[in-house]
């Protein structure tokens, strides 16, 4: 048996926020953007088709859970959800706040200028928030 | 009763590939990435959280659906998919297949460059081997 562990490059980049019951949920250490990301905790899973239809399910309401979070907490006026993966091959899913004006704007945020970190309380206030607003939606959660 | 209609941005740069139970299926007329696109046909649908929860299951079975047989077809190395929407508001999922040394590689293809239409003929026969391998998988598509 082989235990599921973050990527290194993924753990590098980003901030805990919470486990779900299938991804765990990660904040992009960069402030240009509310960033989130999903980490389904399934060992070898690269491409979304690679989890069960299941588990495929869930990520999905997970992202759609997210995203509406994203877009609650921050007032953005889109939601952009992604799995790429072409360096980090480990499956991960963004889920990004973007609005107009903000960095790029409406380009994509992959690839795009240098990682700006949070201040350390900066990232703790948002991921508070975030935290507060999946509560409320604890029972949407499998 | 409002009927959808798809987004005549999206038509102009796409062609027909099929009609999923959900959604249209279009392959991006851009020979420099094998890219479908998936439109849901909910009328006003522009985040996937819009939909209802079936429809999201069965959104993400008919993404995952897409790239298992991009990856078939084209033998490439990563899918890439994402709902990102900043400008063409309607939902809509794209589906790509990207490989080491493709355009922008590992890059993002969003906004990347200028779309290179394929030629009709190519067109066409990349279209006949995604509904070939389409009907193959029909039974998994609700």
């Amino acid at each position: 048996v082989t235990e599921f562990q973050l990527d290194p490059r993924l753990d590098a980049d980003t901030l805990p926020v919470a486990e779900l019951p299938l991804a765990s949920l990660r904040l992009m250490n960069d402030r240009r953007w509310p960033w989130l990301i999903l980490v389904p905790r399934i060992v070898g899973a690269c491409e979304v088709h690679d989890l069960s239809e299941d588990e495929q399910t869930r990520l999905s309401r997970q992202t759609a859970l997210a995203g509406r979070i994203v877009k609650q907490v921050t007032r953005c006026e889109k939601i952009n959800t992604a799995a790429i993966g072409n360096i980090v091959r480990q499956l991960h899913v963004h889920v990004i706040g973007r609005a107009e004006g903000d960095a790029n704007w409406p380009g994509p945020v992959w690839g795009y200028g240098v990682r700006a970190a949070y201040d350390s309380e900066d990232a703790a206030q948002l991921i508070a928030r975030i935290t507060d607003a999946l509560q409320f939606s604890n029972g949407q959660i499998a």
